[in-house]
Order: C-alpha cells, then sequence, then structure tokens
C-alpha cells in the first residue's frame, strides 16, 4: 500500500480506477462480441460519473431499481433508463410522469395490478410507457413462473392502453449461492429458457416482445452461448466483490473496491478491531466464505464479527499486525458498501486521483 | 394508520413524538431515581434535535461512536461528548485537537498505544485529555479482562502526561442475545462487577477513578439496584425496535420508530414484495424472532429474505395484504436503520408534525 494510501483517514472506501476501467471494457465487449445490448444496474456505483463511462463504452441505457436512483441519473442527463422495480402508487405515478418528460423510462413491472397504474398514467400523459414483465427464472422474489403463467398476464398487460410491453425481463440472483462455473452456466440457461419459453407462448396470444433482458454478473458472462437473449444487465461486474472472488467467478486483481481500515485495539491474542464495523462493510455475508470481508494481505484472517463500528477479526498467532496499521478489505459485496458512502475515493497507481460522488445514495423511494 | 401517513412516499421512516418524548422521560427519570449521571448514546437517532431534548431532560452529556459524530454533535452546540472509541493515528488526532476547542471531549480507550496518541496531543495542547479505560465485561469486543489486566493498564495510562483517567467503562452489547428479564439482570451485575473490580485494583496503585460508567438500554434498566456505578450510557430505548420488544425488555407501545412500506409484488399464493429491503431494514437480525422486522397489525407475516430494495414476505393464506397496501414495520435494529436515512418523520396522531435530520448520519470516520 503506497503511503498516501495509508494515510487515508478510516475507514475508507478506495476503488482502483485502472480496474475499474478495465472490468467496464470487459464487459462491453464480452456483450458486444455476444451481440446483445448491455444495460448495466448502476446499483452497484449509484454514481452518475461512472453510468456515464458505461455508456460512452456502448451500453445501451442503464438500469436502476427505484425511482430516485432514475431521478439522480436523469438528473445527470442520462436518457435511457429502465427502472426494473414496479411503480406503485399515486405519488410515486406522479413522480414517473415529470420524470418521463427527461429521459425514455422503461418500467419492469409483474402485476396487473401495477400494470394498470401506469396504464393510467400513460393515458393522462397521451404516451405509451414502455414495460418489461418480470418472469421469475429461480429466484424466488418477484415474477409469476416463467411460460403459461407470465404469458397470460403479459397478453392482459399488453392490451392496456398507455402502455406497451416492450420485453421480458428476469434476474437470477440465486446464482451468488453457487460455486462452480457450470453452475452459473446452468443458471444462465434457465434464465435464457425463462425468458424464451414466455415469449413463445405470448406469441400464441398474437403479442411479440422486442427485448429479451436476463442477468445478473455471474450469469451475463455465458450471454454468448444464449441465442435469443437481447440485452444483459450486470451490476457489480464494476467494483467486483467477494460475492465473485471467492467462488472463483473473478480474479483478486479484478476487485477494485479496497474499504481501508485501521487496527484500533488488540485486546486479546487471537483478535484486533478494525474501525470498519457494519456502517462500512455491512452485515452481507457470503455463502462461500465465512466473515464479513476478505483481508487480501492477511488471507487467515477473518472478520468474525461486526458492531456497527468494529470489526472484530480473528488472526493467527504471528500476525504482525499492530495498533495504528491499515488494513485493506474486500467487501463481500460491494453494492451495499457503496450506499453507505456519500463518496468513494478513486485512486490510480496508488494515488487519490478523484472523489466519486455517490449520486443517488440511499434513494429508496 | 391514517391517511396522511398512508399517503407517504415509501418506504419511510417515521417517528412517533408522543412515544419518543415519553421513552426519553422514562429513562431521564430511571437514572434520576437510581442517582446516576444519563450520557445517552446517540447511534440511535444521530439527530442534533433529539441529543438537545435529551439533555434538556437531564443527561449529563451524550456518548458517541466516532469522531465525525461528536464532530457533528459539536457543531451543534453539544458541549459534553464521549467518544466511547479509540482515537488512533494522526488524521483523527489532528481533528480531535480541533474539537477540544469546542467541546469537552472524554475518549474511551483501551490500549497503551491509543493512550499514548492522546498524550502526546494532550501535551502539544498543554492539557490533559480525559480519557476511559474501557473494560471487557463479556461482550469480547474491546477492552481487557477486569480486575488486574485492566488496573495494570490504567495505572500506566494514569501516569502518562496530557491525559487523565476519567474513568472505567464497560459495554455488555450480548444482552441483546438474552430472553429474560433475570438474564439481562446478570449481566448488567456483571457490568458492575467487571468495573468496580477493575476500580478497586487500580486504588492499589494509587489511581482513584471518579466515573463508574455502564450499560446498554436492557442493562441500565437494573442501574438502581447497582451499588457504584455513576453514569449509564443506553441508546436504544430512544425509539425501542424488535431486539427490544421480542424478548419482552420493552412493549410494542414503546416502539417509537415505524417503517412504512408498500406491498409492490404478490408473485405467490403465500408472498407478498414489500418495498423495504436491505437498504432500509438492514440485514441485522434477531435471535429471537425469525426475519427482518416485525408487521405488528400482521403478526403471523415474517419478512423471511431481502435485497436491497426487496423485503419477501411470506403471508398465511388469509392474509388481506394486496398490491398498492401499506404496512409498518418495526425494525429489527433502530442504530442502524437510523444510518441508511438523512431524516425520519416525526409524526404525533397519526399526523407528520416534522421532519428530524439525521445530522450524523455515516459519520464513520
Amino acid at each position: 500500500m503506497s503511503t498516501e494510501l495509508e494515510a487515508l483517514d478510516t475507514p475508507a472506501v478506495a476503488v482502483d480506477l485502472d480496474r475499474l476501467e478495465r472490468n467496464l471494457r470487459q464487459t462491453s465487449e464480452l456483450a458486444s462480441a455476444a451481440g446483445v445490448k448491455l444495460r448495466p444496474h448502476i446499483k452497484t456505483h449509484k454514481s452518475a460519473w461512472i453510468a456515464k463511462r458505461q455508456l460512452e463504452l456502448g451500453a445501451c441505457g442503464i438500469t436502476v431499481a427505484k425511482l430516485g436512483e432514475a431521478e439522480a441519473m436523469a438528473a445527470a442527463g442520462i436518457a435511457d433508463i429502465l427502472i426494473a422495480y414496479p411503480i406503485v402508487g399515486a405519488a410515486k405515478l406522479q413522480r414517473l410522469a415529470a420524470l418521463t418528460k427527461v429521459a425514455r423510462i422503461t418500467v419492469g413491472i409483474d402485476s396487473f395490478e401495477a400494470a394498470a397504474g401506469l396504464s393510467a398514467l400513460g393515458q393522462s400523459l397521451d404516451v405509451r410507457i414502455p414495460l418489461y414483465l418480470d418472469v421469475n427464472s429461480g429466484l424466488n422474489r418477484c415474477g409469476r413462473e416463467p411460460g403459461a403463467a407470465s404469458a397470460e398476464l403479459g397478453a392482459k398487460i399488453a392490451a392496456l392502453p398507455g402502455v406497451w410491453l416492450a420485453g421480458l425481463m428476469t434476474h437470477a440472483g440465486h446464482v451468488y449461492g453457487k460455486a462452480s462455473r457450470e453452475e452459473c452456466r446452468e443458471i444462465a440457461q434457465a434464465e435464457a429458457q425463462a425468458l424464451l419459453t414466455t415469449q413463445a407462448c405470448l406469441r400464441v396470444y398474437g403479442v411479440d416482445v422486442r427485448e429479451i433482458s436476463a442477468g445478473s454478473t455471474p450469469t451475463s458472462k455465458f450471454a454468448a452461448e444464449l441465442a435469443g437473449i437481447t440485452e444483459i444487465r450486470p451490476g457489480a461486474y464494476v467494483f467486483g466483490d467477494g460475492s465473485q472472488l471467492y467462488p472463483g467467478i473473478i480474479g483478486e486483481e479484478e476487485c477494485a473496491m479496497r474499504i481501508y481500515a485501521t487496527v484500533v485495539s488488540a485486546p486479546r491474542p487471537d483478535t484486533i478491531i478494525i474501525d470498519a464495523g457494519s456502517k462500512t462493510l455491512t452485515t452481507d455475508t457470503s455463502p462461500h466464505r465465512p466473515g464479513y470481508g476478505y483481508l487480501p494481505n492477511y488471507p487467515e484472517a477473518v472478520i468474525e464479527r461486526l458492531s456497527e463500528e468494529h470489526g472484530i477479526v480473528r488472526v493467527p498467532d504471528d500476525c504482525p499486525l499492530r495498533i495504528g496499521d491499515t488494513v485493506a478489505v474486500i467487501p463481500n459485496h460491494c453494492c451495499t458498501v457503496t450506499n453507505l458512502h456519500d463518496r468513494l475515493i478513486g485512486v490510480r497507481k496508488g494515488r487519490i486521483e478523484r472523489m466519486i460522488q455517490v449520486d443517488a445514495r440511499g434513494r429508496t423511494q
């Protein structure tokens, strides 16, 4: 670690800009080679600066989780946004109306009720709001079952005024529980199959959808193998994190995010305390590795417990870490870490180059 | 729920101001009746407005976890602050130097190294910085063992120039794993014993400490039974939360914080999705109840899983909740919820009365 980074006030979240750029390019090239559109999910970075770089490198638009994130990105001039989340309720529909004046907004929905609200809005605005129907491909979160159940709903929605069914989407987030490349491939295939089966069933109703949108970071890597997919929506590839590193989806050199923390206590021979707790690292865990983050320079250390401001780290007997030392931590889950911080520190070759504003931090609404 | 609250854009974090005031008064009265000082931990609310009300009701000062929280509170005019956290490193000592010009700052430490840094700072400022020595009473986080080990360290620290050993502190956070009042009492007694044993051992070295500071919300309720304690530092009593409600430490009428969320999807007969995920509720769990929060109006519902923006709720067959409905959630852990939000909505008798700024949100440094 350079002296400049060691002198950082901690805890601090740093992003290696060379690694970031390489990650952005790799996934852009992957999408391009596969002949699919890239619509990255910006929840990972929530930063207009990084989103614009993704667009410069060929992304067709961006994906966000919430209306408030879309507002933050539209305010920065981003013009094509998928809100991959049902917009429900009068307050949100009113905000969406304002947003449609400044950006092309597509909304992901999985119910007739949500579609009906958007239909009424579209009619009142005299537009047709593009919708993606969310299909369950195994995460068991939103979405009806693929095939007949989803197609029946899709056909009803396609018949509504004020909206049009622009695509089908799915997200197989349960891929993060898997360990091998082969398992990831199977889940990518399941994503594709869920969407394509539903697309075929929709044709029986005379409904043709344009976009077939899949993907998480691990499954999108198989885009080139999957005929019929038109768009991928990976997010976490931007920073990399433990959830990708531990099962071997990426290597350590692809982990662009590091949290720098200071050893503030060494109360027992086998324990040090670092100043990064759940307010810095989150309590997100990984099925692939115990603890709340990974110390690449001290691979035997385990962040066993977190309080809000304390990381309680079990260390081997010969661990040289002392009070005042700085450690780097690769977080289990980069997206939730970003949401805890107003800005990230952009570093290049060990030097601080710029601050990265987390423009959409905390935009849960 | 009133129509006004139902019309809130969601997810929203609301605080019932009558309940808040009652909670503040009850704990002030408890401390007063026990003859101990109250130095509440403001990490729960991170709000200068609430901290000032705590002081108006008799608190002797406040406790914070980090220097950045102290800076935010001092900027609001709060003059007596315990930073219950080791201040380590040049960057932080420099900030502390500035802070000592505007407020009386006490620092909690548990190592000679941290004390030596503060000693150097105190000498350079020509002051004696008051320190509390943190003693382990069973949480196994910071602090040496009570008695001889802590006293030996305390005596060394007391001999340093530029600092003075003003007190002993402990925090038995593991009380939240306990279920019965009797178990909480035992841990409160263990807190007192850890401190008083250490105090007695310190006297052998000729060192007398003034403050004997204990407490979490559950253990501080036994302050009146514990001779020798001079100060309590509860935090979460302000809002109440599931961690206190589930084991019966408080009743539902003492839970001042509610998260309002909207049902945005009902993808399967036994499942609804609410728009409050880990970015709203945190992934903090409780040993006393499954799930990520409690729906007081639907006690059989279980928030089984969280994504960042989705709460996946298992509901019984006869659950009347439909897409668009609003639900109230009591969070498992109020302190970490506060840290995710820039402001809380102050409500009284079902009406929105004021916004409560979370002044020290995200101040991890």
